[in-house]
């Protein structure tokens, strides 16, 4: 075996900070879920990770299990100019979203949540082979994940989505919302997890990072505040706790 | 796609002090949830953005799903003489409530939630093509959605329900109550979340307000002390927490 | 529309210190709770202001759905000498108890607990028509719901009680003991919210009380420490709290 | 009506320092809940109160629902003296244990539970008529209602056996394990409520016991060390709390 | 009743320091739990008890419902050098363990577990009367109970099992395992309970005991630590926390 | 009996400073639990002591019932250089992964967990009478056991699995994930029990190590830092909390 292929090739994030507490950035190939409530900058995140991607000649595909890829486009427009329109036309971005007919079946209570799982499965799996991009966001999987009860049946379809994402060789990012229980079960399989919190402190809300894991990487131990600014989010030198 | 329909416009909430928080205020055509325990001032809060709408030349229209909505007005006139009887009377406020047969079901034992809430997606649609209203309050959502246990069905109903808002152009406030549990389903798809809370600090009940998420916008990280005067709520520059 | 049908018509509580902390009272034909532990002195509470009520003119109604009424009247000459026994003799005061064959329908393990409360319902209404009382105190509410577990059943009977209550133009209090859970979603539906504790301060047990909330009312924002004396229950100005 | 039969008559409980804590003793004709875990003495306490009042001239029953009462003798001869077998054989105490038929039912797996406690109280009904003591012990009526699951019917049936209880006219106490969870559902209906705790305090093992209710008399509100030597059980005047 | 039957025989533990905190002892004729979490001690502390037994002339019997007894002679051995095999051969100590057939029972997993724990009942009272033990162990009840959901009928068969220990008046230690839940149903019907501890304090584990309770015997109320050395555990005077 | 069999041969894990902490290292023929959250190091752990094995002379396995070895290899490697690849060409190292058509039976959610579990059982001893070794890790159990509910069943199932692997005389590793709950259960029947954590303290994530059980060896009684390097894990002599 070829010493390349029994390491990992880095992914630098491009977020600025990021990739020093992960020696490097994510690794290519690989599934990483980035978990926090709803208002601790998660999908930002993942957001950035793909607009700096494309920044850095990587297509980008961003899959939305649950609404239209237009609030997410006019969010990060809204509040960082980043033109995923144009980024779209111009061939760099694929958006899948809601309006897919198979994303749009999850819509229907009465479609059984394995079966539309599995289907998903093979939507993602076409539409990456269809676009190619390096590097993909579903955003939120877990949410989508809520009408399964059994730990058991939601750890062996994630295992399963994250086999598919690692045979077709992109570099992945899950956002995992809170507000859904069981982050657990999903982070178990998961290649890193990244953890973003917002959080109060004195008479503030305080955005912080850690990094729970990440195979095969030496990670930083701190835990930093996470800024956010004009320009995206930046992971400060700062820490959180007094 | 033009400059305008990427970003959002600002919807000044009327509401002093607030509007800094959130860099001016809602954004048009979006779902903000107020979420709170009894006696956090949920009710005053959506109410006076609806009254302060009405002043700056908007209509309002507010959904009462589960009480008569003469004691919501009784209840403003008492407080602070907002005096919603004769807004109506002047067909600037529109009020929907319990005694509309549609929700008049919900009180029914025997109706199936899933059905009723269908009606009531359906109920909202019709009156706000009818009424034309710019700002919309749903008080209190939660405590309309008791009947439903799964959080699946739940989120569902509230995707469906944010989604008619959204596509009625309408600027949505829509009050949580704390006393359901589930308060994260719902605040999960909507566009921002405010937080209110009443809490012992010290030998007082504080009431405080922080921005836990808005979509497309810089938020205040700062926790503030919420003022409750003769002319309705106000943020003060206060911290809560010593 | 009048002013006066407006605004809300203040009902002195009588129980000294208590009215300056709801800026006067209760509200006349609202429902209002009064939630605590065992031993917190909700019962005496309530008692007192019907006992107040008489002396001040009004005519009282207490309704004891699970219990003798002779507990009450013997325990509250024991402890401050107010005679109910005399009370009722005169006519100021009625008295419905568990001798009710309605109420005690409720003892047979076999009847089906919404059948029961419906017909609770229709009791009450039934006695206040007939006596016409203008306060009235249902003591304990929730220690009568046991039977349903379903929050939604809960809320939809409550609401009905309570919209009964209402309409009856009495002005209603209504115990809520903490040993049986779901406290919330009773206090939802409610005009106003009072909160006593007995809790361990030190070496001591302190009784204490705050007011969660009052449609249409300033209320304070303090916690008092809740005298007890041979005259009955009094607001102090102290706080509980060190 | 007399004044007698309006006012409570005390009981001394015979317990040095407790009868302070509750001006002057349980109320004759009541039930009186002692709620504490295993190891913090609310057998001995209730014993001694039985003992105490064989003493000052006063009958005594203890009804054991699940154990040999010989173990309650022996425990008692053995820590403090009390002859129980002896003052049994002088017709001053009379002890009803599982060798009685009736309880000795419980033990079987396939007897219903509702049944049983149904026959339970006939059974005391029938022994109090009988024997016609002044106190009498139920230990430990908590252990005995494990089987059942509703706090409805669970409220039921102690309301109906505490009922019958004050119908006898004797003085009764219960003790309560918190092994068992739901003492909330059983004090809700007692007349009195007496906490007992042992809990760590820095290196120790420290037995406490404060009143949580009595109904008709002023109690006190401070928290004692409960002090264990060859005679019983004393209420020191001394706090558990540093 | 001569005084000797009235009374508890005192037998020492044999554990250095314990004899102390329990006034003397076990007594003799008592069944006794050692409660405690993996890695407490509870198992040595037990096996000292038969060891230090047969050391002072009282023949031991152990059994292990669901371990072969194989390991727990090897730790007993390899930690302190008792010689579990050679008592055995010289006749003062008789071991049950899965082995057996009644016990290899439990491993089918389609045996009815009531069923079993009656014949588990009766194997214990043959082989009592068989081997003739005065001390004995069984290690571990709890984990044994792990198939039983109900806490009636659990307590229902502990009940039975203890009654026939005591009526072999065999002096029997039990041990239950903290993974399993529901220890205070086990140790509501013991005659004395032991906890045991082993909890982070700084930066230790740390190893504690005290009697939480023992009928008919003066307990004393310190918290002690719990020393491990070649020769077993000893009840230190120094108190584990600070 | 020979003394050599009565007491634990000693098996050095070459993770520098743990052996210190358990007297000399596991022991032959045992079967010990290594419990810790996702990024707590129990899977380096684990795999460090296979690799230490080989270097030492012991033949290593590494089953991994559901996820496939390629990860493990390239995590290690990508880490510490450890060739997991060429170990396994040597013959120094057997792997037992997904897709071994027993494991990937687990895959398939129609299949009965415990005909599954059985299965498992008899593919291990099949393996390791096929290939002998002398040190094998199982990673992760207990995400493998997540379909089982019954705490009888799964501890049933444990209890057979360590029974297999006992008498097959090898050391066996098991890396257990708190994420799905019911470890105790796990740990119960466990030789020895290893607690890695990664917890917050102050601005950091620190790794800790301590030794909850091991069955006849004195343990170390402190908590220590876990340091990770370029070598793989150390325990320190540092302590993880201020």
């Amino acid at each position: 075996m070829e010493e390349s292929s029994k390491s990992y090739e880095k992914v630098p994030s491009g977020i600025p900070g990021f990739d020093d507490l992960v020696n490097g950035g994510f690794h290519r190939g690989t599934v990483n879920t980035i978990t926090g409530a709803s208002g601790s900058g998660k999908t930002v995140f993942a957001s950035q990770f793909i607009y700096e991607g494309i920044k850095a000649g990587e297509k980008g595909m961003i899959i939305m299990p649950s609404e239209s890829s237009e609030f997410l486009k006019r969010e990060m427009y809204s509040s960082f100019k980043w033109d995923f329109w144009k980024l779209e036309d111009e061939g760099k971005l694929a958006m899948v979203d809601v309006t897919d007919p198979v994303l749009r079946l999850q819509k229907s209570i009465e479609t059984d949540p394995t079966d539309f799982l599995i289907n998903f499965r093979k939507l993602v799996e076409k539409k990456v082979r269809d676009e190619k991009p390096q590097r993909i966001l579903i955003d939120d999987l877990m949410a989508f994940f809520t009408a399964i009860e059994s730990p058991f049946v939601m750890r062996s379809l994630a295992d399963d989505l994250f086999g598919i994402l690692r045979s077709l060789e992109v570099t992945a990012l899950i956002t995992i919302s809170e507000a859904f229980g069981m982050t657990q079960i999903m982070e178990y399989g998961a290649d890193s997890c990244t953890i973003l919190k917002r959080e109060r402190i004195g008479n503030n809300m305080v955005r912080s990072i850690y990094i729970m894991k990440m195979r095969g990487s030496r990670i930083a131990s701190s835990i930093r505040v996470l800024d956010i600014s004009d320009d995206g989010l930046a992971v400060s030198t700062l820490s959180p706790y007094p």
